[in-house]
């Protein structure tokens, strides 16, 4: 698996790297979410944390002063913890300087800009650096075109937001990768981009723009070169369901996978909302994605099974794998379900 | 039929009018739409028309000038014109620094933002004056709640882009109003929301909120009023379906009417892609559309049949109606096709 730059569209600029994690004053390992993302997915890309002393969770990487990491070839601090409400803490700000004055420039994720904080723009402007927010796009995307483009394209759509389709893309690319398949992971949002090292924040794009983005994310390729396109929302989502169909158009997915999380029973935060059934969603998706892949089919499914202990998991990927006439795996569990998901993906 | 400001939600601000409309320097109709759809749809708005002496095209109404307008009560100069590439004529910057010297705003729907031409941005700033750019969205538009609305709504819908949602709705909003309905016509796009007075331009949101702008657009009203809402694009679109599949979940349609092309066959500007029947461009919005109001129905097809003569538009209107069993009628041609299409909104 490459999750490399874009290195054939240079339009999308690659984010500075090797990165040291910055997990401000973390108490809660859910906050810091995107530097265990991080950790995991590209470890290549980490050479270590740092925190303010308030902070007691850790990555388990070293832990290294700005200055330090910038002498073992750190480009980037990255901001891999969320604050409630998704402002930069106050208390982060002195450590923040300390970067930029050591050398490294900051990339975020987060909701709020690292450019609307006047002490960082003010320090990064002084020392030369850049404040890069993963979540503005890059200015010269185009109106989609349409034109089917060379090369395989995966796409992992979903029942509902929130429910793994980041994951399963991931693992589906590193899958691809170790059995010799040339693949990229195309990240889609804030985490998979840091991880990817570059991609396309499609929530933020332009309403117009947003299948060109997409299309912008998985140009031309080899004709046995697969991208592995992280997916967003869900077409049944009563507020993202644009995001999701502009991704579709402009993936041209060849292959998508539908993520579904097992006992989920509404969406997420819209309890007046009925989740769809998985036959629902595998229909839609074909039924809009053939508009511009007419080959476009569903592998099978992925699914989040973690309220579900190992055994009952099991049975439930086993059930609904009889039920639907497809592979059904949870990628966190693996084991030989996954293994036919992802044959059938290639097949 | 109010095509008024946004009364009911202060967060869309009103544009200031009455208008001046500006013809540049334009010598085919063609480029002066904006500013017949002006005089035709908005004609309490438009006190007259201001042009460069280049200019051969005319819209009819009394040639004034900015300060002439202004002391007959106007207070924004609007941009009737188009400019090949959509930036702002350097000829016109003249006449447009004189309007806002005479005490008028300028108001303009083109691509290039007025307050990216540091001329303007400068008399403005001197004369105190307001560039107003509508294609630039309100700063506070929500996350959709996918919450039902009360109050009844309409939305156009289409086969492919402009082939006549906006007019469409206009003369459906219109004919709801001479029958004593109390409707309003929701504007979406540049010209409609220089008609309306205000609106949303969807286009130029960002992806999350494309549902959300939807849903500020045609908030809570009474339950007999109708909000007659211009659409957007089509769900067959390669580039722009996700424009509408927000704007379709966002606006609640109790009805749709599926507005199409007579003998368009294939998708403007995208050969390669074949115009969907006015079939699956019901089933597909009545699919879509159900997500956000189980009681979504298609009140039939309003046709563009500027291609035929009379007598063989008459003859394609009956023979579709026949086919379709729902009204099919073409609103510029009105007549009896119109009225029943009219009825099946409202029954």
């Amino acid at each position: 698996m490459q999750i490399n730059p874009l290195t054939r569209d240079t339009s999308i600029e690659p984010l500075p790297s090797p990165y040291l994690l910055f997990l401000g004053d973390a108490t809660e390992p859910g906050f810091a979410k995107t530097a265990f993302g991080l950790r995991d997915w590209a470890p290549e890309r980490c050479l270590g944390e740092w925190s303010t002393n308030a902070a007691t969770v850790t990555t388990g990487l070293p832990r290294l002063t700005p200055k330090e990491a910038r002498m073992r070839g750190a480009r980037g601090l990255v901001i891999g913890v969320a604050s409630i409400g998704g402002a930069i803490g106050a208390s982060w700000i002195p450590h923040l300087v300390e970067a930029l004055e050591a050398g490294l420039d900051l990339v975020s994720g987060m909701h709020h800009r690292l450019t609307d904080v006047p002490q960082l723009a003010a320090a990064a402007e002084r020392c030369g650096r850049k404040l890069v927010d993963v979540r503005v796009p890059p200015p010269n995307i185009p109106i989609a075109c349409g034109r089917k483009r060379s090369g395989k394209r995966l796409l992992t759509v979903g029942t509902d937001c929130a429910l793994g389709k980041k994951y399963t893309a991931l693992a589906i690319a590193k899958a691809f990768t170790a059995k010799g398949v040339d693949a990229d992971f195309r990240a889609t949002g804030q985490t998979g981009i840091l991880i990817a090292g570059s991609g396309m924040p499609m929530d933020a794009v332009i309403s117009d723009f947003g299948a060109g983005a997409a299309e912008m994310l998985s140009p031309d390729a080899a004709p046995t070169h697969w991208d592995v396109v992280e997916g967003q929302g869900s077409l049944f989502h009563p507020a993202y369901a644009g995001v999701s169909l502009g991704l579709l158009h402009g993936s041209q997915p060849d292959v998508i996978v539908v993520c579904h999380e097992a006992g989920r029973t509404e969406m997420m935060g819209y309890p007046s909302y009925p989740l769809p059934s998985i036959e629902d969603t595998i229909s839609l998706n074909l039924r809009l994605g053939a508009r511009t892949n007419a080959a476009i089919r569903c592998a099978g499914v992925s699914a989040n099974t973690s309220r579900l202990d190992e055994a009952a998991a099991r049975e439930w990927l086993a059930r609904e794998s009889a039920r639907l006439g497809m592979p059904v795996a949870d990628p966190i569990r693996g084991g030989e379900e996954f293994e036919k998901l992802v044959a059938a993906c290639l097949s």
